[in-house]
């Protein structure tokens, strides 16, 4: 491929990136990031990732040299489901921008190809192109925010599946008479263990009547209640808190486990911000999996918390382009 | 690759085939059957199957002309847990030949390079290569018997995992609270699913006073029946084995849906025996899998029974063999 770098960007319900990365690997010269505001809409998005995308290849420029031409093309990461093959949105309940055609859209705006896939399997990517993962031969990468997802790598090519929305793994059933899952199942791996449902549990075991520095965090109104508080509220030495993570690590654990006896994978990554909770999820992770999971299958698979825990998904954005273009 | 002819052989619980297939696929010449014996021993099958190999090899070269060398190796299906880079044995609950060198004991006995897959990946390629699944890009099987397993099948290539036990479907959790699974676990797959608890379930249902013609059948010793006993009472217009049968299939498309969730794969194919009670099994197992997996990914997905219902395995051993040399 002719010229060094390659845009990605890493479109989130919180924030959007932009980032120059070089073609050939290596840390992202020039980052820029702001507020999405879904509720402008997908055009008024376009045309900030746009201007974003502009700054990020003047400043690259100035500081390396060359021409525009450089630049090779744009990966971008957003959140799924998405239709690969016509570049759609096909629904995402955080952004609301269905059927928006993001992928022709930014490379008519950029006047670059673009590749798009989804956020987790860019972040995961992101972890084996040039994180914690590089050269691992079978990588299954997991990610946990509002809801859970991940991605599979085998031999430095993702799975996409026969119509893109490969690796679902929140909507992986681990009890199928278990708790409601707003996909309108029963028992999704994400009714247990995303952030939400982490709240939605650490509410119900409040209001039968456990004692936790919760309630005063969020000054008695519940629904002020997130992840991060349980987090916040775990580092300060509440015990209910340090039992809901422990409870979801061991939950997340039964669902790798699947994975595990499915993939028989050489590393799991977990990716993104849930990397930084890595070391109060590991152990229970781990020892949940181990009771599940075939020993050969467990004994073969590293467990280990991402390097890239705020870029992995733009990175690797950037890298699904190159790793397309390549194929 | 030198030579018209690979043979094929299939170790099973209950018998050993053996055959000739062509390199370039197509139907296998010459098959040879007996009974296993596994009480017998690794030993006394090895010399057997030299013995049924030596008689195909001697009557395929008869029939089609050409020597000893038009025979380019043995493809061999064994149940797993297998070691494949030892092509070892290393435990196999229907076999007892724990720790048995079996790969490189058939390699020195027929003088032939030998591979060595499990049983039910070695299904799965019999119906990718000749069988129902022929030109299928992302492929599944599921195996149903004493057991639950399966494969994966990529452009042509078997999945095996970082220890060659990738896609050990029967022990995925399906409900992390349920059943207790000869494996230690709870609410494994294969836990509601396999033969053995297809027949444990209409036990359970006869004990609590269910009406079937299945007691009779039995005359009254419940520890007689099998799946095979429900199925045939199915087939008399039972209720209770009716009712049996379709919650098996639900089960399977709870199972399935976290593979096609997973995986998201062109085409499902029930592979071996069960494949002969499809049409029981493929409208409930469709709809419940429906109600859990991904709209795009189900409407993406072929569900289809196989059509070597008592070949894929050989047939299948063999073409592993010729897959791997290519490779």
């Amino acid at each position: 491929m002719k010229g060094r770098w390659v845009l990605g960007i890493d479109i989130g319900g919180t924030s959007l990136v932009v980032a120059a990365v070089p073609v050939a690997g290596g840390k992202p010269n020039a980052i820029r990031s702001e507020s999405t505001y879904p509720e402008r809409g997908p055009e008024d998005a376009v045309k900030r990732i746009a201007s974003m995308a502009e700054d990020v290849i003047e400043q690259t420029l100035k500081a390396e040299g060359g021409c525009r031409k450089e630049f090779v093309g744009v990966g971008i990461g957003c959140p799924g489901p998405l239709d690969l093959d016509q570049g759609l949105i096909f629904t995402t309940p955080n952004l609301g921008w269905d059927g928006f055609p993001i992928r022709s859209r930014i490379s008519s705006e950029l006047k670059l190809p673009a590749s798009l896939d989804n956020d987790a399997n860019c972040a995961t990517f992101g972890e084996w192109w040039l994180g914690a993962a590089q050269g691992v031969e079978s990588l299954v990468g997991v990610t946990l925010g509002t809801g859970i997802g991940g991605g599979y790598i085998e031999r430095g090519r993702l799975m996409r599946g026969a119509s893109g929305s490969a690796f679902e793994l929140g909507h992986t059933t681990i009890n199928f008479e278990g708790r409601p899952c707003a996909c309108g199942n029963r028992g999704c791996l994400e009714a247990y263990a995303s952030g939400p449902n982490i709240a939605s549990r650490a509410r119900d075991a409040l209001t039968v009547g456990a004692k936790s520095v919760l309630s005063a965090m969020v000054e008695g109104d519940l629904n002020r209640i997130t992840a991060e508080t349980v987090y916040d509220a775990l580092l300060d030495g509440d015990a209910l808190s340090a039992r809901l993570i422990q409870e979801t690590a061991e939950l997340l654990g039964i669902g790798l486990a699947n994975v595990v006896n499915l993939f028989n994978p050489e590393m799991i990554v977990l990716v993104g911000g849930v990397s930084r909770a890595a070391e109060y999820l590991l152990d229970p992770l781990r020892e949940s999996l181990s009771n599940r999971a075939f020993s050969s299958a467990v004994d073969a698979c590293k467990i280990v918390p991402g390097s890239l825990p705020t870029t992995a998904g733009v990175i690797g954005a950037a890298g699904v382009f190159v790793s397309d273009e390549v194929a």
